[in-house]
């Protein structure tokens, strides 16, 4: 799949998503969608015995498009091509990869932005609300369908680990092993506090119309804002202070106004112009929720209850300067996890770069992921 | 002053806001405004040599209001009468106290609220960009009608420090001494970007209408989102995880809205609405730019360079919790201050509250000021 052009190097190259349909999914609330599509996609091959498999969960803010580009001209991977692709942690020389938009998301799968058949019309506010273990049983629909019986390993950071945990949790048989990476079993107080002004940004905003807004005008600056929210909690105060300081866009305070006047200003504003280009407010607030009630102690009465079944070997990595998902909560998983005599590997990576870093191109995050999967993949082999 | 009320114990007891008008005041940006009114209150008595005044700077939100009450009804008392009060470490039955409410904000001093003689209409963003010089030139107006020539403490948490810190500086031979809590010689990134979204929140708010919105309906809804925006920054995050915790208000996924499910998010709107009652949202912008602004290190070259002319002695707080103004801050200005050979006092004080904890009924604190400003007074007393 390795395209020739230079800027695809070392990259799974030219890639398109797939959609998926099925029949029904019955949601935690007691609702049911019917029918549900989810978009996919899969770099490198599927071994006969389709024991090298692995999913990739997507974050917040993430879809489908994990690795590789959509066209010769595109210049833009996917959201974590530096992980996957030939030789890299993700190895697709090696294993075959997958990753699928959320239900609930914007970006191919079903949606508050989808037609609802019941109406001819978008949902909006009529989709179910979003729980993770609905991400994660519509997820398993697509593994079935794939003919997938096992998992090598299921992998992601922030709401990508609570899917990778709720998998282990909730489909023990099928997991070979768990990367949960800067992710937690609950969210903070400070985290759900955080999500809520920024969904509070987007149902201020009176384009957003109590979701109803597909065909006209969307509430484009109140997304922007929340992103712009989320943006400050996924960098940490020291990595801010080193991109950005103090240093000034516009100086003068004679002529000082209410825009801009500091670079992590305008930095903050670019991303939250960028983002209303590729993502939908009502996804915003249906995710953003899916994280905020998820809670593996309160759902199985205590952290250690909830692996008592679990099968799966793990590899845990927190950050040490993520304060969105501090590394106190990783540990928390660690301990309960070896309380149940589970096997886990556990770094605290050592990083100025604050939650984000499991997006950035750092080595230790790449060789903990690296030496795991092939640790796993041989184990699987054996079996 | 004391009142017969039980509830109003160990208060001043009834106080009034006063006001005093000067003709005019130049702003570091060049221009000019005339007249100039601040709002302020005293409690206590000047004794005969003037040498027990203390001047108390208010933090954002703050107001000339920070102790006693204004009736025999009111049950909310001043914003510091935990601290300022008979026997309190601001103890009126032996100094002197004053606070007044910086130029620019809404609760009796010139701001944008205020009528521009100019066109006989409120301000709005016609208001010159405020700094913590132009608050301090203000409140150097005050002290002088005062017929105060040297105040025996300049005393403030957050931006209140900041403009304890400029005073000692700008007005070296007028400072006996400065307390200076959690706050910081210039705001970081991240502070910065956190104020910005605030702002943000209100400027997306269409009945922000660019600044005028006097005499129809506010931005409400902004001003209250930026105000649980702050409210977050001003708590730790374990100190949110004791108060809240994830306890539901609303529990049921199958009746769930996008209205608050969690306590901590009703905590904050809660705030919000509180908010907007009693703060105008231009001086919101105003005023979260004046700390923005405010720069020790750039305004003097180096911090070490800022306090070279300062003769005050030093009372400096910081809070192990407080990443709003991290305790890192508060001893780069110890540290400058001590290279001037200055006297400093210094605690980092262990607690989980957060930024608030100056404004909460806390011990440690409460004797810090007590035994220092008793030195000081001596001090004071003995020349």
């Amino acid at each position: 799949m390795d395209t020739t052009g230079t800027s695809k190097k070392n990259s799974v190259g030219i890639v398109d998503t797939r959609y998926f349909t099925f029949e029904r999914l019955d949601f935690r609330s007691g609702k049911t969608l019917s029918p549900v599509t989810l978009a996919y996609e899969t770099y490198g091959s599927l071994n006969n015995n389709k024991s090298n498999a692995i999913l990739i969960a997507h974050a917040l803010s993430g879809s489908a498009h994990a690795a590789g580009y959509y066209s010769e001209q595109d210049t833009h991977p996917g959201w974590w091509d530096l992980y996957i692709g030939p030789g890299k942690p993700f190895d697709t020389d090696k294993y075959f990869i997958l990753c699928s938009n959320v239900i609930g998301g914007c970006s191919g799968s079903t949606g508050p932005s989808s037609i609802n058949p019941e109406t001819g019309r978008p949902f909006g506010l009529d989709f179910p609300m979003v729980t993770i273990m609905d991400i994660v049983n519509a997820q398993w629909h697509l593994i079935r369908h794939l003919g997938i019986e096992k998992i090598l390993s299921i992998a992601g950071g922030s709401m990508g680990g609570m899917q990778a945990l709720k998998w282990a949790i909730a489909y023990p048989e099928m997991v070979n092993s768990v990367i949960a990476i800067a992710t937690s079993a609950s969210l903070s107080a400070q985290g759900i506090a955080l999500n809520e002004v920024g969904r509070q940004a987007i149902m201020n905003d009176p384009n957003w119309n109590d979701g109803n807004y597909y065909g006209s005008k969307g509430p484009d600056a109140g997304l922007s804002l929340a992103r712009m929210i989320g943006h400050i909690t996924y960098l940490s105060e020291k990595h801010m202070h080193e991109k950005f300081g103090r240093r000034f866009k516009e100086e003068d305070l004679a002529t000082a106004s209410f825009k801009q006047a500091f670079m992590v200003e305008s930095y903050l504003h670019y991303q939250g112009v960028k983002f209303v280009d590729r993502f939908d407010a009502n996804s915003y607030l249906y995710i953003t929720k899916a994280i905020d009630y998820f809670d593996l102690k309160k759902d199985y009465g205590s952290l250690h209850n909830a692996f008592v079944q679990v099968l799966a070997n793990f590899l845990v990595i927190s950050f040490t300067s993520d304060w969105l998902y501090p590394s106190a909560q990783l540990k928390e998983i660690v301990q309960a996890l070896r309380a149940n005599g589970k096997n886990v590997m556990y770094t605290d990576i050592e990083t100025d770069m604050g939650h984000d870093t499991f997006l950035l191109d750092y080595e230790p995050l790449k060789r903990n992921i690296s030496n795991f999967l092939k640790r796993e993949f041989e184990r699987i082999s054996r079996t």
